[in-house]
């Protein structure tokens, strides 16, 4: 896993250096763009690739995918400059840097948003040099409508809804539970499985184990949205990056905060499981590393 | 060229009434979406498709290229959207109505915006379905780069800069000039001229035929801009939905502070003509059309 890691890392370090464009504007995008992060999506996009096509063709699969996974990078990086902006969750520090409308402006920062999501597009297109049209014009549309109203935008202004009506956290209300799980699937999970799903059409997977990838992400997404509110609630501003417990402070509903941390902790574990049971039938190393993948995740709160 | 805008404005309405996604986002994207507006770039790629495919094909070609076009009004809509923001433009009116985050407020605003770019290239992708992937992806990869960092937004960032520089304008300042030129054919002639070639690719043109559309694109595009800038000096409030003279206000270059109204005039009438001229080889209804189109366009400013 550390080499395909470090194979977004390459490909993000060099994708806009060689494309024209304002030099502020380059700045502001690779800013963030750079700035870190475990690089999930992409990784799991090419994952999901690996384990889809036959074992001869998997390293040159990888490569043909790569410029689509980093489009998936480019448009989770985008989603956290917007959600940074004053008019939204008004945060200054995103990974223990002052956010983008911080380090440059709030003009600036929108426009960076609006190039990298577009930009992503434009990447993810470049797969189509290598791999079949018909097959990168399918994976696209499935990111397409993950990333857009009906996904991840929609999960945000859901987000802004609910943390603006000011819901008291009513430890185990079923109506604001289904309200944060709704909430967390359209926001984070709905990306989360375009990555998987994606990957596994640019790898050939027949529908049966798209379908099988589809549940991974799934679970995948639910766990990791609850480890990431079980992490805002007990780790420190140095570990984090932001203030600790800055979910609760601005009234957002979280995991712990409607049910109990033991309780998240035990749900984020069997929903790990729950997506490593749902690759059983896909064999091969990049299989194992993503049943691998979903238990570790959970491993960071044990 | 009525029933083709008629067809556009049909799709327009309907599009995002069937795709679940939070009431409040629809309502905004839609708000600006069904605005009115020429529908001039959905228009374009549609006439670029039908002069570019059998004239068997023609009809059959149209409504299979529908979604693709108006996803181009999609991402024309968005980036009007974020244009009026307080952080960029700060416009509070736009087609005689409130602008975008005025009617809502700042969050949504930027969040429509955000679907609706987004969305876009959903329903561009959902061409496949009738037309070879192969084409579609290419075409979609057309307006993919012309829309971002290295098209529109690249060409709103130069605005910005340009407008806070605060030059003065210098009549026949050659420096200047070309900094407007490059700066509009950015902001706008791009998408013009993904339009046009993104069109032409749908319909099967060759690349001899391709080349001579993103020659009228230019020229139409430049003309188009001219004709704007025009307009916002000489028209009153109520023609053009925004007070008058509010680009010379914001201290933005324009054509006729850099020229004059009559150089202005002469240059667009040029540029419709050599848009004309550029589309000579290209016979049937279509291209009459398209030709039509570029003389009709600067005749408002007679």
């Amino acid at each position: 896993m550390r080499e395909l890691i470090q194979a977004v890392e390459n490909y993000l370090a060099i994708c806009l250096t060689d494309l024209s464009m304002p030099p502020r504007l380059r700045a502001a995008m690779n800013y963030s763009l750079l700035a870190g992060g475990k690089r999930l999506r992409p990784v799991l996009c090419l994952l999901c690739a690996g384990a889809s096509c036959p074992s001869a063709e998997r390293d040159a699969t990888l490569t043909y995918a790569l410029p689509f996974a980093c489009g998936l990078e480019m448009i989770h990086t985008y989603s956290l400059i917007h959600d940074d902006l004053p008019a939204m969750d008004d945060d200054d520090l995103r990974r223990g840097r002052p956010s983008n409308h911080k380090a440059f402006d709030e003009a600036t920062a929108i426009l960076a948003g609006d190039a990298l999501v577009t930009d992503a597009f434009w990447f993810m297109a470049r797969a189509g040099e290598n791999i079949a049209p018909v097959r990168v014009l399918r994976a696209l549309s499935v990111v397409a409508e993950a990333a857009g109203g009906r996904g991840m935008v929609g999960g945000q202004v859901l987000d802004i809804e609910y943390t603006g009506l000011g819901l008291a956290p009513v430890r185990h209300d079923a109506a604001l539970l289904t309200k944060l799980q709704a909430m967390q699937a359209l926001k984070t999970g709905a990306l989360f499985r375009a990555a998987c799903i994606g990957g596994g059409i640019l790898g050939g997977a027949n529908e049966e184990s798209l379908a099988a990838l589809g549940k991974y992400a799934e679970a995948l997404g639910l766990a990791f949205q609850i480890v990431d509110d079980i992490l805002d609630e007990t780790q420190d501003t140095a570990i984090l990056g932001k203030p600790a417990g800055s979910d609760a402070e601005k009234g957002k509903l979280t995991w712990p905060s409607l049910t109990s941390l033991d309780e998240s902790r035990e749900r984020a574990h069997l929903e790990a499981e729950k997506a490593a049971a749902a690759l059983k039938a896909l064999t091969g190393p990049d299989a194992d590393t993503l049943r691998d993948l979903a238990l570790r995740l959970v491993n960071r709160i044990r």
